[in-house]
């Protein structure tokens, strides 16, 4: 696999995309005080970043409102309360699940959104409805992603089969998600150099999602970016479900083109993130998170040692192998 | 560069070490429990952990030995307390900075001492004194490693000839030390490539020893393995000055050959790091530790940052250009 590109110089095809308030809504169900999101926008547009995800366009009818935070659905008003008309460099992004969204409902003609990427969130068993979604969207105006989660517990050809798949959809950017934080660098190398490959014969961008199970979310950030992937997801102090991600200070103090600009993200830790760790929203790598990792299991059983405040390690470890 | 060995498979010539007290100590100034320390050595033999470093060998004249916890000066009679004539697999490690021991006074011929590896830790200008006592603990019968620091901060033109110099020397391994925590992988390959291509000609093992102030100390050890170092440090818990090291519990599991044993590392966690972070003993990665990193600086200055529980990022950082 080549390099493209050296540790001094800089790519202008990288686009960093914070993805603080969907993932990290994962943490506190979406319940961002207002101020917070405006704070995070402002500092977004300050220090670079050239995509700003809100959070989910969840269904109604699925999800209760009364239940989740307003990010969960990602109103167009909530999001204009924010942003107005975004007259930014940055564009605005938000996630749609697959089965979970009414987007023929949820998701208005780009003229009338400020909404510029849906990225759309899929398992290797529901390509063909994300492939759906994608082509809807695409017609509908908006530049579209597809994150296929949970890669390294589906099967290699199924993968295979979806990326071929994909290739011939309208989308712009394949993700590689590493949703168990489980995939070492020599994995992602390989698999974004499969995903490129077949993004570069169909004219498709490549993305990259890591967790931070095994603390290697910056580290396979960058490898994958090193041989070419160009969309760059991070969460302002690693925030996200479980282990966290790539944390945005890491990455832009990596990046070298002279528009990323750490300041702000400085500004934002030390303003809103530091206290909100203090209030108790807790995540970031940890060892439950390690173990589930290492066995490549989805961390819903180490949020819940989290929650419970456990620390019996043992117990839980031989737990992930019943 | 080329891969040695596969994901799946082992490489028996990896050798695992771990540096907690070491390097850890200079965390809490070597003032470990007394069970502390036997509960650690009883994990590391558990576990299959090939080296143990207990401490340094530091000069009595130059520091007040009622200043610091023994592990500082590691006299024979301490760590024989711990481990008796140590009737196990695993061998036992100290290190000696060069100006800064005694070790014509302070270390034993190898017939009287547990101690089976002598490691010596230098700056690139002092690798003459560095290489006279090299050559004179493997006279006395030990092994020895080289472990020059701070190589991010030195001319590459004088690595070089520090290189080649240790290379005509009697030490067994030469380690790559990213003392900063600056280094990104693609940097520790260069270095350990340039580091295997210089040991292999002259029958020398390498070894990497990594900070974590950008999180990268665990991918950076795993990715100097990959391509053929195989003295890899790691610490309980990441256990280490400022940001810490590689964390054991993740190198452990992801080396693949059976000797190696998880079990005994999260019981150590569980029953002793746990207490002591709570203890208030503080270590790891936070937004100091990376601007530090990220300017390729000693952590120095975040360290008194941390200690004076300062959270203001943007003054720091700019101290930082001062």
């Amino acid at each position: 696999m080549e390099q493209r590109g050296e540790l001094v110089s800089f790519r202008p095809d990288i686009k960093v995309v914070d993805c603080t308030i969907r993932d990290g809504g994962l943490v506190n169900n979406f319940e961002f005080e207002d101020d917070f999101v405006k704070n995070l926008y402002t500092a977004n547009v300050a220090s670079g970043v050239d995509y700003m995800e809100f959070g989910y366009k969840a269904s109604k009818e699925i999800f209760d409102v009364k239940e989740f935070g307003k990010w969960k659905f990602c109103d167009e008003d909530d999001i204009r309360a924010v942003v107005g008309d975004n007259n930014t460099d940055m564009k605005i992004a938000v996630m749609a699940d697959v089965g979970r969204t009414d987007y023929k409902k949820d998701i208005l003609p780009k003229k009338d959104s400020v909404i510029d990427m849906i990225r759309i969130a899929t398992y290797v068993n529901t390509i063909p409805a994300a492939i759906e979604m994608i082509n809807y969207c695409a017609d509908m105006g908006y530049e579209t992603t597809i994150n296929i989660m949970a890669i390294s517990a589906a099967a290699e050809d199924e993968l295979d089969i979806a990326l071929n798949l994909l290739s011939k959809s309208k989308v712009n950017v394949i993700y590689l998600v590493d949703s168990y934080g489980s995939l070492f660098p020599e994995q992602i190398r390989r698999y974004a150099d499969k995903y490129l490959k077949i993004g570069e014969k169909t004219g498709k961008l490549v993305g990259i999602h890591a967790h931070n199970n095994q603390q290697l979310a910056f580290a396979n950030t960058i490898e994958a970016c090193a041989i070419g992937v160009s969309y760059l997801d991070a969460t302002m102090g690693g925030m996200g479900r479980g282990a966290g991600n790539c944390y945005m200070e890491l990455l832009l103090g990596f990046l070298r083109n002279p528009k990323y600009n750490i300041n702000p993200v400085l500004r934002f830790l030390q303003n809103r993130i530091v206290p909100l760790k203090k209030s108790g929203v807790v995540w970031g790598c940890d060892v439950q998170y390690m173990l589930t990792g290492q066995r490549n299991q989805h961390p819903r059983a180490a949020i819940e040692f989290t929650n419970q405040k456990r620390e019996d390690y043992i117990d839980f470890y031989h737990s992930l192998f019943g």
